[in-house]
């Protein structure tokens, strides 16, 4: 029951890029659980990976393969992370890799590797290479609608963003796909975002246009805290619009190039929290007022991972007292309590740190009904603002997570 | 279903204390919900608070009141925790302790509030002040059990804890309740825990005896993270045993209070966890091999709040991936993967950072079909260690927490 989403949007194709998808058998039978996407020669690539240090083995591979080569190929299974399998799981994904490269007539490290699934066990790579051939035969620049949905694992619906802009009148598309639902909160990047444009952009400016995105974007979302092992982000630019190459991060072009981006990716990043595990709020908090940036994170964070905020907003109980109890929790070095304001929506139910005199239960009652609904916290403090989109947590965030691997 | 805890064991008096209880009809009827301690003059008081700024008005009276003078009587209310009620929040607590103070030929000074229930509204006083007639009437020194039921809030089970042992020949009695199931994570102190004990004690010693045991107990226990504004630990001294008084935090005198002390918090802390909302599993993470102690209370803590670690031990799932990712996003300086080992129970399940060969899904499932689970964690970096105890995250806590007011 993704919040607010309905049918995956029109995804335009990106001239350069193809993609095939296949139901490798990896973990469950009839199941499309293996992507290969494929993009010409001379494409500029970006990219950023998760900070946890229980990195997956395709994470190691993919970053290894990138410090020498552009992609040509990206190669992607569901089923099996291959996180916290050692060594062999390393050789799991180099033989992935050497299995595709010549059937697309490339280099072992032209081929990026990225899983997601359960952690801890082997990645079965028979079945990868065995359903290699029938991706490559599915190849296909109209394919995002199908990748979107051979990447999904706990996902209940596809995810997916479209974008189209002018560069000196060339038109130039952004187009990209995601998936996660559950282990989301992304730092430096989320579970498995690729996006293509066909722009041509040089690599340095590419990766800052990426970044810059990523900050606001995929690095601005959580579902439950717990920051994936596998959590990889690709932007990718094919060239081929034929567009004057964006070679410095400014100016017109870019700024289109980078507006472009970043609507795809906040699209994606929340397309990922409404469709999160059990999810039945779209919750966005906005903390303003802050000394710092930093500081206004610390406070939407600590309110976005308290369970009791959580079961509260499932529960469509206006239990303000629980944000309040979270804010005064949030690690920062100062807050003054009798200057913080905090509303849900346009409800002002804090003032000065004490109950709204003019605030009713209704009021709150009536908010809280609703699927979509922001939480504004003042910290009267400074001028600095930060923004987070998180999920509730409901009963159905505990079975689907109970029963995950059953 | 509180997880290993039968009856209230026996709960000896402690000389000079008595406790009284009543159903005032704070909040809901019939339940009982107002309790009175009293303690004879000359008694010495130790206490220590929530760190959350958003502190409730009860604390921040009892802490006016502690900074004058000892106190005579604590009173207790559950149905409100009168926190996040500004000035007027203030001013029912101090009308409470006027009421009662005369009542009991003190000084308002003398009597600490204490407050646990539903935050942001206010506290019916008027109930609370006719209440307290009631309650001084019922006061006895055989009222800890009573008292221990009668601050019960989520809690499904009453807590106490009581230990005997000699200085200089004479028995001195340890005695202490506390209650507490969710929004637990005691920063200082825990959500109200009095214990009182007949030791004459020097007021420094007896302050440096409780917070070296809340250090190690209520202060290494969380269930859902989320730190209360309540907290409260109390402990008195009445000096009613007439051992000679411990005047410093030395000597076999100390040494044996100390260890009553702490055995005392440690089976109350322990017992806020085994009734956790919602648990099924009592779990101890213990973190060896650290280069800081901080860093071992690092890594457990992000282990214990972890909705996909807690989820997989409500399913009995020996799904330790997610335990092995929670360790790598643990926000610690320095992490050498391939030094981890992970032990559940006496199964080896992770060494140096990857699946120990010998580890079999089916001696996992052995392990954690029990509902005591040891998480044992060796970083391999240092000599240092830590030890926190949580509680999995069930279908429960979301329904107790998604009903808490209706």
């Amino acid at each position: 029951m993704a919040v607010g989403l309905t049918a995956l949007p029109h995804l335009y194709s990106v001239p350069g890029i193809r993609l095939g998808v296949t139901a490798a058998g990896i973990r469950k039978k009839d199941r499309r659980d293996l992507v290969v996407i494929t993009c010409e020669s001379g494409t500029q690539v970006a990219a950023t990976f998760t900070k946890n240090r229980f990195c997956a083995a395709p994470v190691t591979v993919a970053r290894e393969h990138l410090a020498k080569t552009a992609p040509r190929a990206l190669l992607i299974n569901t089923g099996f992370a291959n996180a916290g399998t050692g060594a062999p799981g390393l050789e799991d994904a180099r033989a992935c890799c050497a299995a595709l490269a010549p059937q697309l007539n490339c280099r072992t490290e032209e081929v990026l590797p990225f899983s997601t699934g359960v952690i801890g066990e082997r990645l079965p790579r028979d079945r990868v290479i065995a359903g290699l051939p029938l991706c490559l035969k599915n190849l296909s620049e109209d394919g995002w609608s199908e990748a979107a949905r051979g990447i999904m694992t706990t996902d209940t619906v596809p995810k997916g963003s479209s974008r189209q802009f002018r560069i000196d009148g060339k038109i130039i598309t952004v187009t990209g796909i995601a998936k996660g639902a559950g282990m989301i909160r992304p730092d430096m990047a989320t579970m498995l975002a690729f996006v293509a444009t066909d722009a041509a952009v040089a690599p340095a400016v590419l990766q800052a246009c990426m970044m810059a995105a990523v900050n606001r974007t995929f690095n601005r979302i959580t579902v439950d805290g717990d920051t994936s092992t596998n959590d990889a982000c690709v932007l990718l630019a094919t060239g081929a619009a034929g567009n004057p190459v964006v070679e410095r991060a400014a100016g017109e072009a870019y700024a289109g190039l980078s507006r472009a981006v970043t609507e795809v990716f906040t699209e994606l990043a929340q397309a990922i929290v409404r469709d999160a595990e059990g999810a039945t709020k779209f919750i966005t908090i906005e903390v303003r007022g802050g000394r710092t940036e930093a500081d206004c994170l610390e406070v939407a964070y600590t309110i976005a991972h308290s369970p009791l905020v959580k079961t509260a907003f499932f529960a469509s109980d206006p239990n303000w007292g629980r944000i309040l109890a979270a804010i005064g929790r949030a690690p920062i070095a100062q807050l003054d309590v009798d200057k913080v304001a905090i509303h849900l929506n346009e409800v002002r139910i804090v003032r000065h740190g004490a109950p709204d005199l003019e605030y009713t239960e209704a009021k709150g009652a009536a908010v809280m009904r609703q699927p979509e609904i922001r939480i504004g916290v003042d910290l009267g403090a400074g001028n600095a603002a930060a923004c987070v989109w998180t999920s509730d947590l409901s009963h159905d965030y505990v079975r689907i997570n109970a029963e995950y691997r059953s």
